[in-house]
């Protein structure tokens, strides 16, 4: 294992993700009904139950006519049977009656003919093939029973679900109340996006993208602006968003044998504080992980991709448990050809960034570099992360590799 | 091709989707300047460009001293160069500096060496290793220059674009409005969700799903209702629905061979109005696609899944165009291996809905049956589509699939 200044160790990351959750004292999240037009992306918090069976009653799962199937042995296209057209409500020998799709079955029939297998004929309606009972019909509670669970808590609604709330006359549904997360930067290089920059001063941007990603999961982000280098500054800050936030994520003032003013501020606060700081992961090694109050405090680089990174591996998860979700969410995910080996050291887990395109039919991973490998430009320019576990010391060209995604796949024509 | 009463043929999903966007005249879309933290999700209106470079000055890489390296030649952990530390804002020979990763180079510094090839020792600084000019520092403009283009127009913006537009200095960023869209159901069997449910009715669910993958897409919808079926009633709405929308949406009242009360309305509002009626797609078949003034008009059918995959055809890339994309956006893809045999008619494109679940790092799609293919169940435990083309008649148990992605994916342990 490296030996490094100011880190005794470097953790492995699901060592510490481990140590982290042991420790914090997520407990059930808070409930708040929506209406189902607000339901879609949100997370169920209860087990969705069916109130009743769907369909509702026996309906015709074709365009066509219903009728009793006794009436209609041995018809073919070459020996129609034929029937009275009704429109009663209910059917008797040598009627049919027209349906359309998911019209309710009329009383009396037990099948419906398609549209297709049949004929209208001077007034009457010619059947060119014998049916059995139940056929084109959907019988009551077959797509779903009374009861059933449709959807199970934890689970983040789609439209579809949505959908189907809808179809059971859901017209509200409860969900996970979105979680509220401070983030917090801090450095004295700072400035705020949208003041007046001079000297040596950077814009801020990894606030606004931490937050980004954390809404994108659905959580609640409050602006807890910029510090200052400064342990007491920073403790302040942090305490404050303690008294209302579920977890505070930092960015800045934390490094490499360097300065560690979050941890510091952090450890000042209270027990246990930074539980693990410094993590077998590139880039993000200087990522700490900590808890105040119970609740989670992440503590992530100042630089740009390894608070993106660092995000990716504690915070995510960390979101998802907020959530009352029982595993992390995946993003999407493939398998790509890698189009050009990528290094990395052996003993750290690695994110490598690459751009994904289909073409011809197959997946291909280009890895994204630049000269400044900090540079957020890597992320933009990228769809995917590669993860080359520690066990590895790199990944040759060719080799198939999982990309994690999070921007658009590209298509090439 | 298979002969249906009423429809003369069924068109190719491709043949019909280029007919209609020959048709359609969609301009440029209006545009909207957003503060950078709503802008995550929206769509690029014009490309945005580095209004400086980045770095903005030549900064350090590493936690290190700057240093002119003339002074480190020769040295190494045997054999050490030593240096003064100053605070200056320039150095002279013999002198380091120290930076954390971001700082400025100091002025007469050409390089950082790295913190773990250095030593304090009786106040001076050690240097154990012999560097280059440029070793770990990051020029400016290495990343971005002036001018480069960082997204294009059409893009989708992550919260990696929102955070290097936020390094660039962009406090707004200026994004395709979004989209107007009508979303109107018909039938007489259906009641509005909410309201309380009596006989043979059912459910609307169509809408508030269609509403809900049309937002997903970032566009915004406006419920018009349920009308009867009845002809005029429903060309009313749509024509109201004309004046401010920019695109309209049915479900119901089309079939294969039936009651085409929405065509029918179409056709009496304008021309060309329906364009092509009855598709090469299973489910969604009796899918009509139409223009009045110059607007989209998707006619869907009033089955749940045949409307979604009618949307997910003909309603995706509708949108992305109103987005002002060139391209559809494409869902997330992964391959898989099929699980079960599916079957397929030739010469129709068929949407198949499976669970693809990622074990022991292979992804299999095991194929969602129900009695009701037309339940929306079959959706909710789904998680992608495989699109079988019209050439293909079924896929066998064994062979690689492309998946198109709706749902989180499973992940086994």
């Amino acid at each position: 294992m490296v030996k490094l200044k100011g880190f005794q160790k470097l953790t492995l990351t699901d060592q510490a993700l481990q140590s982290w959750f042991n420790a914090l004292q997520i407990g059930k999240p808070n409930v708040s009904a929506v209406s189902l037009k607000d339901a879609s992306g949100r997370v169920l918090s209860e087990d969705l139950i069916a109130r009743e069976d769907l369909p509702r009653f026996d309906k015709s799962a074709m365009d066509g006519y219903a009728l009793k199937t006794a009436d209609s042995v041995g018809a073919s296209q070459f020996k129609p049977a034929t029937f009275q057209l009704t429109e009663n409500q209910e059917i008797t020998s040598k009627q049919v009656r027209q349906v359309w799709t998911g019209n309710p079955i009329p009383k009396g029939a037990n099948a419906v003919v398609m549209l297709e297998n049949t004929r209208k004929y001077e007034g009457k309606i010619e059947v060119w093939s014998q049916l059995a009972p139940g056929d084109n019909v959907s019988k009551k509670g077959e797509d779903i029973k009374k009861g059933d669970v449709i959807a199970e808590a934890g689970v983040r609604l789609n439209p579809y679900h949505i959908g189907l709330a809808a179809a059971l006359g859901y017209s509200q549904l409860k969900v996970v109340e979105k979680p509220k997360i401070a983030i917090l930067a801090t450095g004295n290089e700072l400035a705020e996006v949208g003041t007046l920059l001079s000297g040596d001063l950077i814009y801020d941007s990894n606030k606004i993208m931490l937050s980004a990603v954390c809404r994108e999961l659905g959580a609640e982000t409050t602006d807890y602006g910029i510090a200052k280098d400064n342990v007491d500054e920073i403790a302040d800050k942090i305490q404050k968003a303690l008294k209302t936030q579920d977890a505070v994520i930092t960015t800045g003032g934390t490094s490499v044998g360097g300065l560690d003013l979050v941890p510091d501020a952090v450890n000042k606060l209270g027990k246990p504080g930074v539980i693990v700081h410094g993590v077998a992961l590139r880039p993000a090694m200087p990522t700490a992980i900590a808890m105040l109050e119970g609740k989670p405090v992440l503590i992530l680089s100042g630089n740009p991709v390894a608070a993106i990174i660092g995000f990716e591996v504690f915070g995510r998860p960390m979101v998802c448990r907020l959530l009352g979700m029982s595993k992390t969410e995946p993003r999407p995910m493939l398998k790509a050809t890698l189009a050009r080996r990528v290094a990395s050291a052996l003993g750290r887990k690695t994110y490598v960034r690459v751009r994904v395109t289909l073409k011809g039919g197959e997946f291909y991973a280009e890895p994204v570099s630049a000269k400044g490998s900090g540079s957020i430009s890597t992320l933009t320019q990228s769809n995917g992360f590669v993860i080359v576990p520690e066990n590895r010391e790199g990944v040759s060209e060719g080799e198939t590799v999982i990309v994690h995604m999070f921007g658009s796949l590209e298509v090439a024509d």
